[in-house]
């Protein structure tokens, strides 16, 4: 079986990003946002079925973990009460991608972050997701600024509300920014890449995997800068005295395989053990193209993987025994 | 002969720093600066020949590139005055470096950057370090407000006036970040990275090169996220209709080697022209420590480079040729 741990809705009926759109400026003119639109099943399906379906059976792959679109999360945008009402409008479609396509789509839930409120406010949606739908994890945003990095980072204890609930209902969560509204950063290259980036650093200079043992990460795109140079994060740890990355780190976070040519792959699977690395495309997502390098989608990442000089064995945990690991409830829903 | 493009003077004699603690608290107070302290060029003489000099005897490298500390250039503290005083003093000190050991280290300046503050204040600085010192190029910070982000893009016109006149004088710039000031970020960690990986972006969606077709920047720290992750920006591009990168970026855009570890130095070979590629390894830096793994230092990039598979006549443009060709005034200095 062959599991990708990182889809994002990007195809949904074009009325659910409508709705945003005048959510956010009722709220800006101090108006109550309107109704939201009807979605029909057979709308749900054409957008599922002409995309991420399409992908799933000509590339391959059998089952997205699949979460609503990251940069839509906009958790710039609005207050609380706009995040939690398209928090909730987000969540209830993938919900409903994931009962009409059981075998192909699990659910993952994005969180009603708002820059500077207590993501203490995450934690109704994240146990109604849980246990309402069957979702088995989170994206949770480390910088709900969108680009100025304004949260405290993921080691503080401003935190710790959300994790602890994470750690009793045993869900993990990807470490994913949403857009950048600083025009300093573009979106998908730099803001996405950085915010892994600090994400690890952020967990690398705390306590919070002493903290919370079994809480755990997914990092996206391939780590961000990481593995690129796990060498300078080796030698950073060996300078503060920390205790060397795999015994500090690798318990608690895992990358994914979001990097988009082979020898970025072939970085990736040479530095990281294989028992961290989870198969993931990110399709539909940030880039679109074929590779005129190889004649194939650039996010096809299966076709990087295959050519990895891994074991049988290390393959199959990276397509599928380590998400039923980092997802434990994945496995009551794969059977 | 080997040029490290990118060395910062972090061994600097203790008065040196110990006055900028003094000039910041001064600024605080809202009194004058004392005086800058005096050191002797005996205090100089052993800074260096205890440090970098003798890391680069031991080495086998010939020549440093040099520069004031990154960490210490501290743009987001104090106002234009303060960074105009500390520039001046810092680039001073480099000056001396350079003219007690003139066949070891060629000087490039720190600018008096401040947050929201025009860069045409630092073209006073930049003419004086080449005209009247000799330096061979800049470090130009594309955050100074330390990791909150708040200046223009590199892209941006905001940044042309000091374009215009580094055009003028024939010198390039490495884009380096200073030291982090938000907690979200680590500064020789996830800051610095960030910081390159940002700017690559900026340079990509902008008109920037076609506007100055001679500029040219050198991204440090192996160029952040961007080699790993060559594949996404390769793809972003193509998606926004964008010129190849070789074709829209690489006149003008070159990568260091300050990459701490072998898999990430091959990644680096692999993906980016030999013709855009500046040894370097930032001795005495970010990174201090020996390599368990290797029994060498983690910043002993020439190690990494000699097992590299590139041809001899690359190797000669990694080591040298290119340094030449980027630091258009570094072979007057050098012979």
């Amino acid at each position: 079986m062959i599991i990708d741990c990182h889809g994002h809705y990007t195809t949904s009926p074009r009325q659910h990003e409508a709705w945003r759109q005048e959510q956010i400026a009722a709220h800006k003119e101090g108006r109550a946002a309107p109704n939201r639109p009807a979605i029909s099943d057979d709308e749900i399906r054409a957008s599922i079925e002409g995309g991420q379906l399409k992908l799933q059976q000509e590339r391959g792959t059998d089952v997205t973990i699949f979460s609503p679109r990251a940069a839509g999360m906009g958790h710039h945008l609005g207050d609380a009460s706009t995040s939690e009402a398209w928090a909730a409008a987000c969540n209830e479609l993938i919900h409903r991608v994931c009962t009409l396509f059981p075998r192909n789509f699990i659910g993952v839930c994005m969180l009603p972050q708002s820059a500077g409120v207590s993501p203490k406010n995450c934690i109704a949606e994240l146990e109604r997701c849980v246990n309402e739908y069957g979702f088995v994890g989170c994206n949770l945003n480390p910088d709900p600024s969108g680009g100025y990095w304004q949260d405290p980072p993921l080691g503080d204890r401003y935190w710790y509300p959300l994790y602890e609930k994470m750690v009793e209902l045993d869900v993990p969560a990807m470490i994913h920014v949403s857009m950048a509204c600083n025009p300093a950063f573009h979106t998908t290259g730099s803001h996405y890449l950085n915010g892994d980036t600090a994400a690890f650093n952020q967990c690398m200079t705390s306590n919070l995997f002493k903290d919370f043992p079994t809480l755990k990460f997914i990092i996206p795109h391939g780590g961000g800068a990481v593995p690129y140079h796990w060498g300078r994060f080796r030698g950073l740890a060996q300078d503060m005295k920390l205790p060397p990355l795999p015994e500090l780190l690798l318990h608690n976070v895992f990358f994914d395989t979001c990097v988009y040519h082979l020898p970025g792959q072939e970085l990736l699977a040479k530095v990281i053990p294989a028992e961290n690395i989870l198969f993931a495309s990110e399709m539909i997502g940030a880039v679109r193209g074929i590779d005129p390098e190889t004649g194939h989608a650039f996010d096809d990442t299966k076709r990087y993987v295959e050519q990895l000089p891994l074991s049988a064995a290390d393959k199959q945990k990276v397509y599928e025994g380590n998400a039923r690991r980092v997802y434990p409830r994945l496995s009551a829903r794969l059977g």
